[in-house]
């Protein structure tokens, strides 16, 4: 069924029928090559299990208001797959199982839907996999396709969300609930797994316990997903997708460093996605070793102001200017502006005055802003002052998202250098590059490592819903040794939840996981940093390898924290 | 005396002792794994070869004016190394060889200085191999580090030029002559081989003709490189460089690709370093097939003006929202600008006004511009037309480069889609993403082929040395086959030459090569871009590789090349 004809000498063509999708695709070498990648599997997957449980679970703060928001679903134990002497789960029950992919790209989100596929070929055969089209849109609206073994080929390791394609909408209504489970009974769903962010597997929670409530049959297993690497806990060591994508981004960080050794008169800001939490910012410090590397929890945590960023970077530029080195690369995460309380400030007064006030060409409105926020409007470079004022969102407010962060920080930096140059302070020269590191990560192919931990969390999943287990968190541990000895279960989604205040009710929420300052890969960044500041200790990963040295690295976030646990 | 340690279990590190450049510096395993990879050599090269000549060469045009330029140096045969019974070399001959890169980083330089090395100590032992530092500026000031095995180890296959560092300096006025002959003489040099672009080996060969003209014993070689791959011709198929900068670019584009596919809303614009030529987005475009591909080149043959670039984008655009598919990703090359004949006369005007005029708020000096420069203005975006009139660099003049051609474009884009809308032809939705890959792919880890090819180059130009050969460019070619049976020879740079009138006087160039559109590479992208426009023909090249599936490939633009000439 599948042609491979070589083209040009460097791609080669495959077709996958009459289904749509990857269909008629061309796919080059290394994408060919990866289909066939024989994926390995944790120990307890490839042999009977059976499903133990732990104690009862709590919450992650509020247990109380938990309880009450997860009455049906609350208090769950964990559950672990342990090797038994035969199968304990019927393998003539025919399951009828959907999967949807929440949220962001990330790269691994195929294995997932091809390791639930598998175990249901596997340990429960004739049962069907539904696809969700487009999110959780696609339940609502009941947009599926049936997957089969031919439509999921071609997927197998490959990066990208399009097998059945994302969406951002939330299932949040009583009539989206209400869709959802009409969706659920029209076909007659034995398992839901959803494969998302923190918010994402919130509503499976949700889902899980209205399904419940509702004496629906229907279950639902939630799958962590997220480049940002923001949604972990103990159980779930880590998110999938971070791993490709870091790696990606320190790929051209590292060419980045050599050049600007090289060159020996640029300074490259990079800014790198991750809105709320400074992950992957910190792993791709870790990995490469840049000059200045700015972690948003610890200007919050240490309230620093864009003065005291902005100084930081100068110091460092002028104490290596008098080593003689006019050149470095910077990293600053692209959420670096909500970290700032100022920042935060300025922008509220700003859309309280835009909503209200004629902003006057001589500047009279300003006189609204309370002094810290002047102060700190004034300080802004003018191509900054002029896309807060211009540039509003539907709503009217300021676009934080759209502002450049690098460049708004290059224009700083060299304002500050300027002044010290005439103060006698800086000799040096400085040219900024800036960078945007971002799209380039979220749909890579998969790593050996996301690719192996995808498809056991896939795996995993479905046979937590073979089991019958609803409102779990697919769970694969011991990360740091083979992919033979890795764990799998499932941790009480509840058990990752505290509340939210909002509009004078409780809301769920699954906390987003921040980089902890007194964490192991913080520490280790920060015992090192002076060093990187000062010393040229760049290193350059290169391009991800799939075979060779190299190729089953695991992050050094990871890492880390599995060896402050241990 | 290189230590090995594994820190994090990600990374090696390794001192070269007492020596500068790259000591302790700690490397990834990648390209720990890289230093001892084992570069093959062409056959011809592992052998006894001697050297044989072609007949008389020409010049590119002008061959009068060239011959007058060159007195000592033009006309001379092209050398071929062939094999031999017995080594036609002495082996006795100690030679003083001194190399230098010039212009900007290309992956493989350090493996250009590896192959003279290597050659020097297989069939030349004792000879000196001295390295100029920081470009042809440390020719004339004499600054240069004699190189080792223990100072190369480091260096062997990775990226960057910071083994001696690259410049941008020329040697042109006769005192500068005069000092690279007192380096010339100081050192005693036998040879220097010049490593760069199309100046710096016009560059070489002035340099070549300047020693002889003086007796001075010194030759000079040069070596293609440059990742535009504009300083090509037939002996010399490709410049280093361009295949592994054209790969890295490639797998960000293929994976911005599978994100456009796999979220559906976005148009991903992605300008690609190469001012003067399009060879890059033109290799990247057959690697990756995006839908829509600008060549400067043909914009300049046929004469179009940047509303007609808009155009097109805005027609394949509305095609593709007929299809249902509002999303895509567009190619540019960084150049574009510079090839449409109204920005040049736009630009050409500003620069007179601005340097003569007030530009009042009113607009009055406006009407200085001639019709057609005053409707181009007009139908810029404000913040080009801004940034046009803002931003000068020392001399006033309006700076080109400086304009983010992608950004524009998505405004003028975005601006006719709006209008198209208001009159009923658009119903789609558009959201614009830039992008600019440049820095990136510059310092990569070299491909096995830039690796080979840079080796062979390097091994090839010490040979051509120590046969007495001055005024020619390294030329490794058969590259289409394997590295075995890979021809190596040396080409008169004479022959690659033509005049340029300048302030009156005739000045020697190599012209740079251009994108042909009557070229194999061109016609091939011709054939099918209405293809990859509306379908999504979209080819994911992934990570460059060093071993297994890709890992040998050639590039789509030379393999094109080789095929047209067979």
């Amino acid at each position: 069924m599948y042609s491979s004809l070589n083209t040009n000498g460097n791609a080669a063509a495959f077709e996958t029928g009459p289904v749509s999708g990857r269909f008629a695709a061309v796919y080059s070498e290394v994408q060919n090559s990866r289909i066939d990648h024989a994926l390995p599997l944790p120990s307890v997957l490839r042999n009977p299990f059976k499903v133990v449980e732990g104690p009862p679970s709590s919450a992650a703060g509020n247990p109380d208001e938990i309880a009450k928001l997860f009455p049906n679903v609350f208090g769950q134990p964990s559950a672990m797959l342990v090797p038994n002497e035969a199968d304990s789960l019927r393998s003539d029950l025919k399951l009828k199982i959907g999967v949807v992919l929440s949220g962001g790209q990330a790269p691994g989100g195929h294995n997932v839907i091809s390791g639930i596929f598998d175990y249901l070929q596997d340990r429960a055969k004739g049962s069907i996999l539904y696809g969700f089209r487009g999110g959780p849109a696609g339940i609502m609206k009941c947009k599926y396709i049936e997957l089969n073994a031919d439509y999921i080929y071609p997927y197998r390791n490959q990066g990208g969300f399009d097998m059945i394609c994302s969406g951002r909408d939330k299932i949040e209504t009583p009539e989206q609930f209400k869709q959802a489970e009409e969706t659920a009974v029209k076909l007659d769903l034995d398992g839901l797994v959803v494969i998302g962010g923190d918010d994402s597997n919130t509503n499976a929670c949700l889902l899980a316990e209205n399904f419940r409530g509702k004496n629906l049959k229907t279950r639902v297993i939630g799958c962590p997903k997220t480049i940002d690497g923001d949604l972990k806990c103990k159980e779930v060591p880590t998110s999938f997708g971070f791993d490709t994508a870091c790696k990606i981004y320190a790929e051209m960080i590292g060419n980045v460093m050599i050049d600007a050794r090289s060159t020996g008169k640029y300074y490259h800001f990079v800014r790198l996605m991750g809105r709320a939490a400074s992950h992957i910012t910190l792993e791709c410090a870790l990995q490469t070793h840049p000059n200045i590397t700015i972690i948003g929890e610890e200007v919050a945590a240490k309230k620093q102001t864009l003065k005291n960023v902005t100084d930081y970077m100068v110091d460092v530029i002028c104490k290596r200017a008098e080593l003689g080195y006019n050149y470095g690369v910077i990293l600053i995460p692209e959420g670096l502006i909500d970290f700032i309380p100022e920042v935060q400030q300025l922008i509220a007064e700003l859309n309280e005055i835009l909503a209200h006030d004629v902003v006057d060409e001589d500047g009279i409105w300003k006189k609204k802003l309370t002094n810290q926020s002047l102060k700190l409007f004034e300080f802004l470079p003018q191509a900054i002052q002029e896309q807060l004022m211009l540039e509003r969102d539907p709503h009217g407010n300021v676009q934080v998202a759209k502002i450049e962060t690098e460049k708004m920080l290059i224009q700083m930096v060299e304002t500050e250098l300027e002044k010290r140059k005439q103060e006698g302070y800086y000799k040096g020269h400085f040219k900024g590059q800036s960078h945007f590191f971002g799209y380039e990560g979220r749909c890579g192919l998969p790593t050996n490592f996301d690719a192996s931990y995808c498809y056991a969390l896939g795996y995993g999943a479905a046979a937590l819903l073979h089991s019958g287990k609803t409102g779990l968190i697919s769970s694969v541990g011991n990360l740091g040794a083979p992919v033979e000895e890795w764990t799998v279960g499932g941790t009480a989604l509840t058990s990752l939840m505290d509340v939210e205040r909002r509009h004078g009710k409780f809301k769920p929420v699954i906390k987003k996981a921040m980089v902890e300052l007194e964490g192991a890969p913080f520490k280790k960044f920060a015992s090192v940093r002076e060093d990187w500041a000062l010393k040229n200790c760049y290193i350059s990963p290169g391009p991800i390898q799939f075979v060779g040295p190299s190729s089953n690295a695991v992050s050094h976030t990871l890492l880390l924290e599995l060896g402050a646990q241990a």
